[in-house]
């Protein structure tokens, strides 16, 4: 039997799938799960985007332009043009999801053996794409005590190498919810210039800021046009998960031409996507405004009732719709996979994912959960309700 | 400014699409293009299709597992069980596109440096891919005069280092249309056997098999249930191409769960894309006898067309929907480029691929053009009209 890569035996698997036989196993038990353990939202799609898919008219579902089609990139330009990004629709190129995005950024920008500095925890499948492209991740810690702030640049500088090429952001930030500041991202500027870095800013959940606190992106700042690449997706914006359509937008002209070279080797983007894509950029503000309020109630409800909860630490994050929360726990993977497969109160338990998937470094975040808030909230006050109960009985509970 | 990287600087540019600027101006100044160079379908995609589509009613456009729904591998089972595959669900990964299924095939099984050895001409962005991986592309000529049949094994094993990983075919051939015999692949068989490689069968054209010529899978033969990857896509079955719905197929359970590692870092395929998918496998047989005999029509005229033409041969393929032809000319590039920059024949001219784009060997090719049969008959008809004059008056003419 032939033997499978290096690359495929070093490969991550999902950590926040990775408890899922034991919620599968859980619900055969007839235990209900709240599943606060993935960022999929049970909002509800904008009726603009389906309308669009079931109105659509064409006879042949036909590849599309590589880089996607003038008339949705023009339309994200207007979109993104709101936020003074001052782009034009050469400057994006559509992906499918924005998973695609970081992947090609990653193979445009970055050489096998390079490194790439992430603030810690980060989005997992960052680990997996570095994986894909032989790239070395160098995680930079950032702390619970502070709610998860950038790191201070000092640190950076001490992890910058001649293979460093890139530092990679999530703002607001998956899976810690922290909302970086102007004087945050003028810092790495600064950094960059002075080293020639790449910028790579995931702004997945860029719609999704509280307390009335402003986005900023590293669009906004001058003097970086070519250092900066957007990896974007419409999963979160218009909860559409599934349609798998995001962008990478940069300025700098060679990163685009070569990113259309990987966009062209698999042909095209998704074409109905496209066409929800466009009717997406018409979402009116009302929708916007419902789901905030929506999030923030969430948000109140987890953050409170968490930092009520004897033992518990949860900072209050200004953007996405994720928390990582302390817990008076021994192991977060053991407490995770212990709720499901031992724990029930009222014959429902939660599913949350072991912060320790989110951390390159090794014993960090082992007595940290990400929790999700995508579910209303009565199911949410409902999940806080399991966990305090949870926590009292955990065997492994500390203090 | 930061450099882009090596892969991105050796990634190549599409040979499809980069006669684009010289048609976009040939369209400019009036002239009517017919495109032969690209391998989109005019044919209508099913209606079940579409009616799944406008007849969708979800509310959250959400991710679904990474592997695809079980109800549309459920599906998917059924189709290529009719076909003898004797497989399970669990075999089946959805991909985004027959794309992702080579590229997710490529990392699961191949380390960089690794060699992959592929009968030439072959698909274009096979070279894309492997660049991505930086896995190491051996090319075996196969020959226009006994229509591109598959070279004596000999040949492969001249080839065959201790690098040397997989073999890829297409079946029938992109760009070539032929159809391999199973002598042909119990032969390969035999091969991936003896030196424990891996055998990636790319049957994308797998339906367009003519004058009642049988299809072959490595599926259908015993004892390399370990070796065979099946990477397909319903993007010409299905005259679906803007879709970008395939899967990746093997009963090597590592293979499978190793890509699933690769699968779940991307989240998951479209959504919309599978409900439409679990439609397009109730297509009737009607659709498919319908457009083979189009086909069918097609390819008979543009053959006998062209090998009516002084100087030209045409091999008569018996699948997939292109033609390799060789024309009395001194460089294909040149002469690509000339139909769009310089002839015209009342005010219409011809846009084809040059095949030296599928060729990896240096010099091959040059001689050579792909030409699609995606046109009606009536076009196809003009369009030889075309080429015919163009060849007369063409200053690159040899003989």
């Amino acid at each position: 039997m032939p033997k499978i890569s290096h690359k495929g035996e070093h490969m991550p698997a999902s950590p926040i799938r990775k408890l899922t036989p034991f919620a599968d196993a859980a619900k055969k038990q007839g235990k209900r799960v709240y599943h606060l353990n993935i960022g999929q939202p049970d909002i509800e799609t904008p009726q603009g985007m389906l309308d669009a898919i079931h109105n659509s008219t064409f006879k042949v579902w036909a590849y599309t332009a590589s880089e996607g089609t003038l008339s949705y990139r023009e339309k994200l330009t207007g979109y993104y043009n709101k936020l003074r990004y001052g782009i034009t629709p050469q400057d994006i190129i559509v992906t499918t999801g924005g998973s695609e995005a970081i992947t090609i950024a990653m193979m445009t920008c970055l050489n096998p053996g390079d490194e790439v500095i992430i603030p810690e925890p980060f989005y997992a499948n960052y680990n997996g794409f570095a994986c894909q492209s032989d790239i070395v991740v160098k995680p930079i810690l950032s702390y619970i005590d502070n709610g998860f702030a950038l790191p201070p640049i000092s640190e950076f500088e001490k992890l910058i190498t001649e293979k460093t090429k890139a530092i990679i952001i999530c703002n607001p930030n998956n899976p810690t919810g922290y909302l970086y500041s102007r004087e945050e991202l003028e810092a790495l500027k600064e950094l960059v210039i002075k080293h020639d870095l790449y910028l790579f800013s995931d702004e997945a959940y860029r719609e999704f800021c509280y307390d009335g606190r402003e986005f900023i992106s590293p669009m906004h700042l001058s003097g970086i046009d070519n250092n900066v690449i957007v990896m974007d997706t419409v999963s979160k914006r218009y909860s559409a998960c599934g349609a798998r359509l995001g962008c990478l937008i940069t300025k700098n002209k060679e990163v685009l031409k070569t990113a259309l070279k990987f966009a062209q080797a698999r042909l095209s983007p998704g074409m109905l996507e496209q066409i929800a894509g466009e009717a997406a950029v018409d979402t009116p503000d009302s929708y916007f405004e419902a789901v905030n309020k929506e999030y923030t109630q969430r948000r109140d409800i987890l953050v409170n009732s968490l930092n009520a909860m004897d033992g518990v630490f949860c900072p209050n994050p200004g953007g996405a719709f994720y928390v990582v929360a302390q817990l008076p726990i021994d192991n977060a993977d053991k407490f995770c996979q212990w709720m499901l497969e031992e724990f029930s109160h009222d014959n429902r338990t939660v599913m949350m994912a072991p912060a320790t998937g989110f951390y390159s470094t090794a014993g960090s975040g082992s007595n940290e959960v990400r929790m999700a808030y995508v579910l209303n909230t009565t199911d949410l006050q409902a999940a806080m309700v399991c966990l305090e109960e949870a926590l009292k009985v955990y065997p492994g509970r500390v203090n």
